[in-house]
């Protein structure tokens, strides 16, 4: 029989449909040409000697020589980097001017090389490029809340093939985070603790949903995952905002980020997905009710009416399948 | 300047982006091959004579002669039709087990014709058919939310080409539905005025957004519409739930469907769109606060990381340009 499940961080409901499921390796994808991309493009806007192309940049690593990451603003941001935040109020419009910051984070010179086939190190100054860009667009007055996010393939949204990040401050809070926050705190009032720790307690004693485990940081998959593959890379100190992240912690994360996609570019054949950091904003940084943490979300299946109609999911995947079939994928070609 | 607008019925935020917003006609869909359909196949498993191939049927509509339309248990259900409603809790796990109704509505006999092509009076039918089901699966005790959605085309999620719509009847009420009762409880509360009602009343004003309208219903864009070229048809008559409709009002409610749907298939060659019919449950028939409307979402652009990682939405599209595209668009071939 099916069963329903609850997520208590976003409480959502999902159907885990097991008399539909389909086996894990049902989801890896057939690939009908050969996808070996050149590791330059002479047209690509992010290809060394294409600088040009772009708004001049904002971040280049490292310092000197040949960069490894760039950053730029979006040529066709989503808002004004110029004006000021106004607020309107109509009856009961509530509208706000377009302006915040919206950059793109090239994550590596080289055309063909996404992150999965990356070497740690380079993963390690994408992570720090996070970070700067992160505490440069919380920073901006006119910025609420601040989302790194990724597009892999043209399923997940991308536009251009050459491996990229976006960063895009936005000059409110949405419900979604505020709706999120605000859970957090009522768990962490009920149970005088994190809920984010607590999920982690859970699956680190079930066992059966945890993918991979590092010094720093834990990746699974969410007992009410609502869709096949989706994973969430947790951080084991309790840490409420991206930029409270150590050193040490980012260097463990760009090993564990790599891995994972790794394990989802070999197990499942490249899947297209999204990633995205999900944190409370640096004004809240150190609060005991909230926990950052990396959500991955493979592209493998298409939101229909009724997940449209209803907000629930049903998910045709079985989450602990997932995560054995995930945990036995290579890391490494 | 790109603008945020707020959303006041689900409280979401969109950016309305205007520096890289499209004209309404680059949505126009191009056709790469021939699209008609034979109006019979053979192994369709939803055209008449191959009616062994679904389980029974639970409703034939006319009661005799050749069925017009024609409902069926979902042959892959989602959901079990048998045993009990049992609920788990295990520490911070909530689970249901997965009871309920899942059906499918066979909306005619006719394999090529999508509801901007039937007659009216199949429409009606059609319509009959969502009431009678919505009612039969509210009144199974295990059942909270039952939701009526159509899936066209494959970026919509549509698995078999016939043309059919789903009902599923869920043994939970989502956090999404929960919030939206609560949201318009707290408007009613404060402007002592249903929240739709007051919706409608403002666009009416405006008119800028408005696609058509009818004596009972009135289509239009949101201001704050999420993506290009979704629509709601809202009943003038405050009714919070769809099992309150009248037959006049269903008669009139065809025609606006099919021409509304009609505009889309003509203006935009035949996109791919999900429409769903949000309502409150019958539990809470006749209060005050909520409304009933039918939801029509063509699935024209993509879910990225951004949409995912904030719970906020770029709409490449305006909505004022949108409805004045789709005042102007044919309901007629």
């Amino acid at each position: 029989m099916p069963e329903l499940r609850h997520n208590v961080l976003t409480r959502e409901w999902v159907i885990i449909a097991s008399e539909r499921a389909k086996r894990p390796h049902e989801f890896v994808r057939e690939r009908t040409q050969k996808e070996e991309r050149p590791s330059y493009e002479s047209r690509c806007p992010f290809c060394p000697g294409n600088e040009a192309l772009t708004p001049p940049a904002t971040l280049v690593l490292p310092n000197d020589g040949a960069w490894k990451v760039r950053v730029t603003p979006n040529k066709f941001a989503a808002l004004s980097y110029e004006g000021d935040r106004r607020r309107g109020f109509a009856d009961i419009r509530r509208t706000v001017t377009g302006v915040g910051i919206h950059e793109v984070i090239i994550e590596t010179p080289d055309h063909s090389k996404t992150t999965a086939l990356l070497e740690d190190r380079q993963v390690e100054t994408i992570l720090d490029t996070y970070l700067n860009r992160f505490n440069y667009a919380s920073s901006d007055p006119r910025v609420e809340q601040v989302t790194i996010f990724k597009n892999h393939g043209e399923a997940a949204g991308t536009s251009l093939e050459h491996p990229h990040s976006q960063i895009i401050g936005a000059p409110v809070i949405t419900s979604q985070l505020r709706d999120r926050l605000i859970n957090a705190l009522k768990h962490f009032d009920e149970y005088g603790e994190c809920i984010f720790c607590h999920v982690l307690k859970v699956e680190l004693q079930e066992q059966t949903r945890i993918v991979m485990e590092t010094e720093h940081f834990v990746t699974f998959v969410q007992f009410a995952a609502l869709t096949p593959f989706s994973m969430l890379i947790m951080p084991r100190r309790h840490m409420a905002c991206f930029s409270e992240i150590r050193d040490a912690e980012a260097a463990d994360l760009a090993r564990i980020l790599r891995r994972t996609l790794a394990k989802l570019y070999h197990g499942l054949k490249n899947p297209d997905f999204n990633y995205t950091i999900r944190t409370a904003p640096r004004e809240v940084c150190g609060v005991k009710y909230f926990h950052w943490y990396v959500s991955i979300i493979p592209r493998l299946t298409r939101v229909a009416g009724f997940e449209l109609g209803s907000g629930m999911f049903i998910n045709t995947s079985l989450p602990e399948a997932d995560a054995d079939f995930l945990r036995q994928a290579s890391t490494e070609a």
